[in-house]
């Protein structure tokens, strides 16, 4: 636990951090040996099977489980009564399995263990619930209208329900200001206002939930499940269970993607509580119709800003009111939106105010940035408005009022070091600006932020007899983090990237360690990992003066070797030292935990270069080019992918996906066949470019690099599609349908 | 990595070492609940077989596979080409899969993995191995004799062939020596010199070796196997393979028993080189006959010794000459014997000599302090044959010439503080000790050496957000280490020991650990346990300074609270610490490893009551009364479980158990109905009394406890019969066979 951030970075003189080895479990990812959760068997394993409500919304009368108990195979049903009622505010626990009331159409009911899943589902079938269907609302405006039908009878947040002191749809309220709006809007020259919709959409992570559980009958658990950190999964399901954390021990499986949504539990409980009742383990895996149905997507939202600029580009005023849904319970994410919003911009009066609101829908969760994209929707577009109207260069606009070190972000803490401007400069360097566009062609720009953060991890280092570093952390590995574990491992102890050996360990085996989120893992795990490996040095350093018999004082470590300063011994390498380690004192192994703190503000600017079929609204991206701070790039090569990741994911967005509910609040297309995502042969290859402005508070100055990427591309391709045909596109998705109804509106001819 | 010794003890003043809580894992292992070896299935997982030889010594003309590759089901089939040639002294990589010469019945000389162990063997049976049948030598005589057909034809130890130059059975000799033999046995007023001679046993464990290898195409492998210590499973399964430890990943299973019998690999290589030839994974399990036939039991041996004593009872010489049988490669057994054979008697001249012999029978490996019951045989039956000369009673004898701090052992070095003379008086002051005998009952006293060990531990302690400490070991509990460790953490933090997780992890999650063995677990492990939770506390104190906001020097640790010394603050308890770890750093978690050293010495004193049938010559085994010197006993239930677990094997060893080969050196009885250990029924509760004489080099005092208690029994049993009877027993097992014809010789009438 000694402090490793009073530490000098000497970027550009790297030996291994900044190369681009193959990643350590990649062979076990491409020949089919990697294990997912639901790739687990256990002896005696029985599967299990949720009942799930028909119902966007109604009251629970009863449910009789008599009938389903009796059914062949069935070793156990559970219904919420075989939980503790949760804390008020534990919606995690309120969400996974219904009580009073089902609030969303998927909602868990009961569930079944039974010796089969077919055994499994015929008993589910058999539950009798009995429903009073209640009026639900799908949309924020349905939602926050005066006499709404209320998803929670006593939801009161002071202050922010439309009439004082009674219940209403809307858990709480974001307001960040700064300057004096009026004057500002007064000293604008130019004022654009406008409003903005989103679907919700699903990360689209291709593995579905799954896990096994196997709870003893004093009341422990093992868990395997894939998810973006077993130490989440943990905490919150011994919450729904009414236990400790450590009567569970998770063991993380590989995760088949995640997003964002991954960060919270679905089945685990569940999965728990059937194995207790049954005595024997339980699988449950999902159906990719429960995955949309049932887990958290992102919220859709309506957004109104108003921006206003002098003719000199200065931004000088801008108000928004944002709305983010949270699905049937409270969330945060009206306030992570307000957050972003303007974050990228040095704005001297602003007023943005921010609701959530609850819906008949599927409780949301985090998606790669979560809010942020719908925010800069927002921003950027009318950013792209105002250059067109002055006349200035969409980027030259950005440049002028970027924030730097030293801005404030909307919510207050000043920025470090950041290389914001540096991304719009690189796009604006780029070959790519200048390409000619032909007809029906358009470029797009936007820039993005995200905030990134710190919070706990823990990594331990052992050096095997044979001279190699086994680096084990509990952060799953989601985006190539084992890789860049390795690299800075490698870096710090002087050795081959090759014979460091990354290892994601199960909750009983490594420190606490945060979820997988934030874009913190290669910043927080790694400066874990390199704190690990600098106590492992000086331990080192400690058995090569052993074996020297000279003070450690006179011991220098250097490119994996064990130096005397004072030249009379001939260099030791660490793995000489580790074949003696019997000899000078045992074992070399290290562990350190930390709460990081100094996670670096992330920012990426985009380029799309598009092309509008004006007969069918079909959009084909021509170029997509994306440039953004990674602060220093640990692995470019993931690095890249998670640029090119999120630019895809956004672009998706943009263009084709969203929840289609019907009036009954019934989702219609619960599948990759209806529910859209781009595959590779709908995108050119996405250009990247590597900024990087270290940043100083990580030893290696990295700043996340997973999430901004996802931010810009909507207003990207909204922009691009406006240089295209001069349409501006203000609601997701950009379908075809849509562009193609926009341009006949425009043209008079619809 | 502090330093932990530099601590004074304060026994007797703890809360809860001594305690005697429920193992935290006895739940599981009485419902069934504990996953072995045998208990894990994998998706697509084969069943594997191995072929053995049907010869005790053979050379191997061809082996041709190509029928049993056709078999149905057939992924892979392996022989000794699958591997690289091992180093000429890699003696458990020979012996794993047979090369040139098959040594004895059952060595392995092929192996199949198929989709069922049906297949598996169906498939192996019609590999075609064409044998060249070689003469044999199944015992001690017949390896020694000059003319003895040779199992290695390049063994040549130089100074032991019986014909110098001359390649014999007889891989090594160990001597140690002192004073001077025969002015020694000069002074002697009595002398007495037998001959013994013991059986090749087996530990007897109830749990057959079994492994799970899921190997990749990188060269990698996942194995899952029950074993005394799977740093030890990865190093030799790397030699064997030709790859690096760091290759392998070894997760422990549970054990059922192994006393020494798991300390070597037999399954795991072959499983994972099968694994790697059918890209599947691969699960072998042993029956009983496989583990007779094919595992490594404890040697047969043939000992002289000759000991002479003054009137006084002061024994002034001894001299000895020990062969233990190594099974079919060299060994250490008899080196252990000679280490043993003297210990506990401070004898100023002697000369003792010890031979290792190879024969064709499995390869021995370590059984409960091995080596030590058979010198003890030898040498507690002699002296309390000068007991009975001198009419002297049979402790008052052995506290004249029992070893005490600063006494010197046979190899040199002197003991630190032991209790031999506390258990003898112990004994004495028992009871049971004057216990009036009827007709054809006995009593015999015997005492016995174990030096124990230290060697390489580490351990890992996490404090959860609960307030939970997990204690993570890589030693496998096979004697309740996970209660002795958790009451060593409960003891140094001051929490209640159910607030204890003691959990044993795989060779990636936890430092380097050596084989549990050589009693060296409570010991050594625990100190690695110690200094884990010493740096934890410091971390803690730490983290109560910051939320105090004062000095980390006015902060103390008592009883799992922080105290501010100058008493400003009320004191705050390890959970508010975790709960609010986030803010004052991040996660709790401390390593530590350590080479331990300093193992104390363990001594047993035992008493043996029993009644021999002048009939049948069945002996019935009235009472029996250990005493031995634990240091201090952390769990004494575990501690008294392993007094009588010692016992018990003891007494079947005295009595029942051997190894039968017929003429062509095929096992005879491979299996518990006809190699019949000792069930409850068999033995009366074995009474226990722990001495504790702390050893100064642990902080708690501990030493270890697994293994002097098998080394008395055997004495005890044959002095008791003598006692009983007049007949002295120096043959193994004292079957009622062999004691009816003793007694009918002893009587005239056979």
């Amino acid at each position: 636990m000694t402090d490793i951030n009073a530490v000098s970075n000497t970027p550009n003189s790297y030996k291994w951090v900044g190369t681009r080895p193959v990643r350590h479990d990649g062979l076990e990812k491409v020949n089919g040996h990697a294990r997912f959760a639901a790739d687990l068997s256990l002896p005696r394993m029985l599967s299990g099977h949720v009942l799930r409500s028909p119902f966007a919304h109604a009251r629970i009368i009863s449910i009789d489980t008599k009938e389903a108990e009796a059914m062949p195979g069935v070793k156990a049903v559970i219904t919420s009564a075989d939980f503790p009622e949760p804390h008020r505010k534990d919606y995690v626990s309120l969400n996974l399995m219904a009580r009073d009331k089902v609030f969303y159409e998927g909602q868990a009911v009961a569930a079944v263990a039974a010796g089969t899943k077919r055994q499994a589902k015929a008993a589910a079938e058999k539950i009798v619930v009995q429903y009073q269907e209640l009026p639900h609302v799908l949309s924020i405006d349905e939602a926050m209208a005066e006499d709404a039908p209320l998803l929670h009878e006593n939801l009161i947040t002071k202050g922010v329900e439309p009439v004082p002191g009674k219940a209403s749809n809307i858990p709480s309220r974001t307001l960040f200001e700064r300057g004096d709006l009026d004057a500002g809007f007064k000293e604008a020259d130019v004022v654009f206002e406008q409003e903005f919709t989103t679907k919700v959409v699903h990360q689209g992570y291709i593995e579905p939930h799954a896990v096994v559980a196997d709870t003893s009958s004093d009341d422990r658990s093992v868990i395997w499940c894939s998810s973006q950190g077993h130490f989440m999964i943990r905490a919150k399901t011994a919450a729904m269970l009414g236990w400790e954390p450590s009567q569970l021990k998770v063991i993380p499986a590989e995760i088949g993607g995640g997003f964002g949504g991954k960060t919270t539990i679905y089945l685990e409980p569940l999965a728990a509580k059937l194995s207790q009742k049954a005595k024997r383990p339980v699988k449950i895996v999902m159906s990719r119709d429960e995955v949309f149905r049932a887990t958290g997507p992102t919220p859709g939202t309506k957004l109104r800003i108003k921006l206003g600029a002098k003719k000199n580009g200065k931004i000088v005023a801008g108000k928004a009111w944002l709305a983010y849904e949270n699905g049937a319970y409270p969330g945060i994410w009206g306030m992570l939106g307000a957050m972003c919003l303007f974050a990228p911009y040095d704005i001297p009066n602003f007023y943005v105010e921010a609701f959530e609101v609850v819906v008949n829908k599927p409780v949301n969760i985090a998606y790669r940035a979560p809010s942020a994209p719908m925010a800069a929707f927002a921003t950027e577009t009318v950013v792209d408005q105002i250059a067109r109207e002055l006349k200035l260069d969409p980027i030259e606009l950005r440049l002028i009022n970027a924030v730097e070190e030293g801005s404030r972000k909307p919510d207050g803490p000043k920025y470090g070091p950041i290389g914001f401007k540096e991304t719009l400069e690189a796009i604006r360097n780029h070959p790519n600006y200048s390409i000619p566009l032909g007809p029906n062609q358009g470029r797009g720009i936007a820039s993005g932020y995200w905030f990134n953060i710190g919070e706990s991890s823990s990594a331990t280092v052992h050096l095997t007899e044979d001279g190699t570093a086994i680096v084990v952390t509990g952060s799953p590995d989601i985006g190539g983090s084992r890789a860049s574990m390795a690299l800075m491992a490698a870096e710090e102890l002087g050795i081959d990237v090759k014979l460091v050996q990354p290892r994601v360990a199960d909750t009983d085996s490594i420190g606490f360690t945060d979820v997988t989120e934030g874009s913190r893992t290669t910043f927080a795990t790694g400066m874990a990992v390199v704190g690990a490996c600098r106590q492992l040095i000086d331990e080192l350093r400690k058995r090569a003066a052993m074996m020297w018999e000279v003070d450690i004082d006179e011991v220098e470590w250097m490119d994996g070797n064990a130096l005397h300063t004072v030249n009379k011994h001939a260099p030791l390498a660490l793995a000489e030292i580790t074949k003696s380690a019997k000899k000078t004192g045992g074992p070399l192994t290290t562990t350190h935990s930390l709460e990081a703190r100094g996670a670096g503000a992330a920012f990426s600017t985009q380029m799309c270069d598009l092309e509008v079929d004006p007969e069918t609204g079909a959009v084909t991206i021509l170029r997509y080019t994306t440039a953004q701070d990674a602060g220093t790039a640990i692995h470019p090569g993931y690095v890249e992918g998670q640029f090119q990741g999120g630019v895809a994911q956004g672009i998706g967005w943009a263009l084709n996906e969203e929840y289609v509910h019907n009036a009954e609040g019934v989702m219609e297309n619960p599948g990759f066949l209806d529910y859209r995502i781009p595959v590779a042969s709908d995108l050119p290859m996405i250009e990247t470019i590597i900024v990087e402005v270290p940043n100083p508070k990580h030893p290696y100055g990295v700043r996340g690099v997973g999430e901004v990427g996802i931010v810009p591309p909507i207003p990207a391709v909204a922009n691009a599609i406006h240089d295209a045909t001069g349409l501006r596109m203000r609601r997701l998705p950009m379908s075809p349908m849509t562009i193609l109804a926009g341009l006949n509106q425009k043209n008079g001819s619809a």
